[in-house]
């Protein structure tokens, strides 16, 4: 692992997310799954791309990810066009299931001309209900003769369920004197957690990159980046994330592990990481962002686990809603991650240090809980002084809202 | 394991909790950490009695459970006294906490005249925070004036925090002729979660047996009661069960693991599980109590993976909070538990079956929706087909008054 990750800064742009890199184009529409929402998305590729996926490890893993992970199996890692519902989770839909997915790839197939194992297929939304075929038919239909370079926030938004806003960035940097394009787009909210695919991403680049090394970078990335975002500690069944290489930047190919590779990899990173924290940010009902940093744990794995577990704990989360400065709650989680702790050794800081070697100290409780009120991004630094072991991850205040959103789903 | 655990049947007394077994008084008395509340409680038996115990397994184990595992150490098992304080948890606290913690054993020892190694100490409330000593002073001192056969009801209510309500259970059976009583108290609310000893529990019984199998007996049903037991995911600092038995009873000794320790550990077993229920049912702001059966796993383990991820889904509480027939959440919960499941296998029932293969049945939505509105009770069972593993596993719904109760608390 390159500790390195995330070091380099790339210039954002205002550019539509995914229609930013040469060659994509993008549309959504509505299709009738839901009433008024678009729920609908479509991503083209003018030339076939390299691909790299990663998928929930649920094991209710949804119909249309069994379809895509089956096509890029049989297409060596190449994908061309991504269609993608919400509304409709198509899972634990047995036969039926799969055989509506793999339909929806011959009406994309059919429509664009392309071999049906270029294209991936995915959706979101409730589980156990079978897609409205007709629906998707004209959708389909409909979303190719809307495709346009301009499309991505249609895209952007056609792949939301209780998400508030779209969440898209456009990124771009020179790659061996040529101008490389990464734009991406992400669903979360609801059904987040760590140690899975986590929601659904999708990410293009023209850079001309490897499926193998593109697959190697966004493996590394999401690690470090979707895989640290929780929002309630539930996992869904249709997570996935793909990313598109198409190649039509001219960089001189990426063929192994190189400077090209990594300066490519952060350039991934800062466009996952983005995103990941919007996620974390809009999770349901959410009004902070909260950012868990551990340094000096034993090893980064150990540091992982009490990031998570700091973030995801819902006496931390209900804490920072109520503007609560409890930092007992903070190393209760730390305590039952599993994690090596050094109890005596153990620093904490909210806005300022309140624990000095596991030892309360006596902080301004009234300036902390100002802090935790005003600021819309919580930040918790934990030095636990035992080792060189990092990470940070990110996750969200529990609030009544979130109750109101999940009593009732449709 | 015996499979057979639970399944005889004692008989339920209305005497109160704890001080219903021979030689067992009890006192709970306000000694001014909190404001009103009952805030101290003192366990004593006329008799040295043998002792089990289990401590929490989070890093920062509060200063009294390092205080009371030295002590059982020291008397090989044997334990007199215990006194739990409510409001301050002493956890946190470095040497100062360990040193109070000693201090507190000191005043029980000289007040009831035992040696020290035979008082336990344990405390409930916010971390962080230092043991009000003068308060502690005086109110054994008051506790030890007050102890009482008729003293349960007190104690029960002295360890709660938020719980919303005592809980107590006392039985009594026959062993080898003799009758043989057990009483048992707990306090629970937040911060729990399965595979620590998730709450405080308090059990006394006047059978005698050997501090090594009330061990192995507390141990197994522990196991299956009150680990099995998940309200919000988060484990305390100070969690903890002490079981003291002082065989004024009269039984003939249990010595080995024969008819009698049988006989004895499932009675033990139903005070643990009425206790477990019961805080399932009083979890912070819950309407409802959700029981969750897993049958024909693999193995138990594999069972008690998928009954605890459901009965700790957020997504599952919401959703029966909201009386909303979502089985697919069930399901998402059941696949990202980790263990071994046949999609096309495996059966739901929720009043009636809902699920059939793993395909969707064309059930009633108002009846089950009306059946999750109605019941106190949310029965859930899960049939895997794949193997012969079972468990049972208790939570409680997510709602707003879950929020508000942690948004602030002091």
């Amino acid at each position: 692992m390159n500790k390195n990750i995330g070091k380099n800064h790339f210039n954002v742009v205002k550019e539509e997310g995914i229609s930013y890199p040469k060659g994509f184009k993008a549309a959504g529409i509505n299709c009738g799954i839901r009433q008024i929402k678009k729920d609908l998305a479509l991503i083209y590729s003018s030339e076939l791309a390299s691909a790299g996926a990663v998928y929930t490890q649920n094991k209710f893993k949804a119909a249309p990810l069994w379809v895509t992970e089956e096509n890029m199996v049989r297409s060596g890692g190449k994908l061309q066009a991504i269609l993608i519902n919400s509304g409709v989770a198509n899972a634990c839909t047995g036969e039926q299931g799969l055989k509506d997915a793999w339909e929806t790839v011959k009406y994309v197939s059919e429509g664009l001309k392309i071999k049906e194992e270029y294209v991936a297929v995915t959706s979101t939304g409730k589980i156990g209900e079978f897609l409205p075929m007709n629906k998707m038919k004209s959708g389909v239909e409909e979303a190719i003769e809307r495709l346009s370079a301009n499309g991505g926030a249609d895209a952007a938004d056609a792949i939301l369920t209780t998400d508030t806003r779209k969440k898209e960035i456009a990124i771009n940097f020179l790659l061996n004197g040529q101008e490389v394009r990464i734009g991406g787009i992400a669903k979360g909210s609801g059904m987040i957690h760590p140690n899975m695919a986590t929601m659904l991403a999708f990410i293009t680049t023209d850079a001309a990159i490897e499926s193998r090394l593109l697959q190697d970078a966004l493996t590394e990335v999401i690690g470090k980046t979707f895989n640290m975002v929780t929002v309630d500690g539930d996992t869904s069944t249709n997570d996935m994330v793909i990313v598109l290489a198409n190649g039509l930047a001219g960089n001189h190919a990426i063929v192994e592990k190189d400077e090209y590779y990594y300066k490519f990899r952060d350039a991934l990173y800062q466009v996952t990481e983005y995103l990941a924290k919007e996620i974390a940010r809009d999770g349901e009902g959410a009004t902070k962002l909260i950012e868990v940093e551990v340094k000096n744990a034993l090893t980064d794995i150990d540091a992982g686990k009490i990031a998570k577990a700091v973030a995801g704990s819902l006496l931390v989360k209900a804490a920072i809603y109520g503007h609560d400065p409890n930092w007992g709650r903070i190393f209760a989680a730390a305590g039952y991650s599993g994690a090596q702790i050094d109890v005596d050794r153990i620093d904490l800081f909210v806005k300022e240090k309140i624990v000095s070697d596991g030892q309360p100290l006596p902080f301004s409780k009234e300036e902390v809980r100002k802090y935790l009120e005003e600021s819309a991004e919580i930040k918790i630094i934990i030095d636990l002084k035992i080792g060189s072991g990092e990470a940070i991850a990110w996750g969200c205040d529990l609030t009544h809202e979130y109750v109101n959103i999940n009593t009732k789903y449709n």
